[in-house]
């Protein structure tokens, strides 16, 4: 099994209690995911949390970020989760074991984000704006809210689940396309963004048009060739727009 | 979803730590499952355990047994879970998944005990000779050991996954989205290419440039609504760029 999840990087985002980054740590290290990290912890010594038993080592590696930018600058697919009873989102929403077959596929290629939010509210609309998509654990309508490291344990669990099987190969001659990291494509974001400032589609400082815009070109699942493709037409755009790249 | 779980009965044998008991009734609330029993838990006050968020009710009426026998008497199918790293073990065991399957026919029948032992030895072969078969949670061999909460989210996660009474609902007046028709596509293109003269990327006749932009804007997929905006956000800097629309 070893190695089939060295590519994933588990998110921990706004996490209030140290004792859950803990309880995920030791998760990880029981399914074999090894890239911890941690986006702007409610307590900044979480490094010492007892309940990472056996994962005391992970724990300490785990990086630590002050965006959910900066943390999956790297990923070519980052994927958000949440429960039952969450109603006003606006991202495509996948159940976990399809989604989960959805990240399979990308870890061969290359670096995946699995992001989770608060225990309190989750993933805020501004940090799942940096999602491709989100994964949806089965919980009961009546009783969505898990705990974090319960969380954590099931989504590792559906990703390790039934390995045994054959890995489903690609046609030949069709070969898989290399999806673009986040940094280009939050590159792409924000260039398209000055440009529709610079030509008045929106308000400079417009946070909720700057978020819907990150969706949508998320949304457009990007791959690599394309990412560069855009960043040049889009340059050229701004250049012309006299918004200075 | 609900009833699905009616019949099982996780039980909980010599659990140390009460807050592990009340982790694993909050886990139970969020798949569905209600009936938790106790087997000699080490410390008797296990029924206040603040980990119980949001299942304090299932926890209240857990029912407590001074033996394995008892606590299993009225089940038809007993199953005891282990993680890797356990080499004694007597029974015939089986995958996660595949034992799932098993006591998930069980379950339309009749009652069904899913044991988890303390979190030091896991179950002892005394309380194993009291079941029928055992389950492996999937742990890597360095690391077997988990979190008996994370461990009992886990196998009930594996029991209610891929039930499709709990359609993954996107948000209200989100439906699955229809794909952009064609002629918006094209007109998108054409929009696109008009930019591109108009600020220098491409020359205005170039077929070569338009094929591959038409075969660019193809792999956006683009549902109705983001090819609505993308024309108007084109729209917006043609008219800026002075290209005319």
């Amino acid at each position: 099994m070893t190695g089939d999840l060295d590519n994933l990087r588990v998110v921990l985002v706004a996490t209030r209690n140290p004792l859950n980054i803990g309880a995920a740590a030791r998760a990880m290290s029981n399914f074999g995911a090894r890239r911890l990290r941690v986006v702007n912890p409610y307590e900044v010594a979480f490094r010492e949390a007892r309940s990472a038993v056996g994962a005391a080592g992970l724990l300490a590696k785990a990086e630590q970020y002050e965006s959910v930018a900066e943390a999956v600058v790297d990923c070519r697919l980052v994927v958000g989760t949440t429960v039952a009873g969450r109603r006003e989102l606006q991202h495509r929403l996948q159940r976990l074991d399809e989604g989960g077959r959805a990240i399979k596929r990308q870890l061969k290629t290359g670096p995946v984000a699995l992001l989770f939010g608060s225990e309190r509210v989750g993933l805020s609309n501004h940090e799942l704006s940096h999602c491709h998509w989100v994964m949806r654990i089965p919980t009961r309508e009546e009783h969505g809210s898990m705990n974090l490291g319960q969380a954590v344990a099931v989504c590792l669990y559906e990703l390790v689940r039934g390995q045994k099987t054959a890995p489903a190969k690609t046609a030949p001659g069709k070969k898989e396309k290399t999806s673009a990291t986040s940094g280009d494509v939050e590159r792409l974001t924000q260039l398209l963004f000055k440009v529709l400032g610079a030509s008045g589609y929106v308000k400079p400082q417009a946070v909720a048009a700057e978020e819907k815009l990150r969706r949508l070109v998320r949304r457009m699942e990007l791959n690599a060739n394309d990412a560069e493709v855009w960043l040049g037409m889009l340059r050229q755009i701004a250049w012309k727009l006299g918004a200075g790249v």
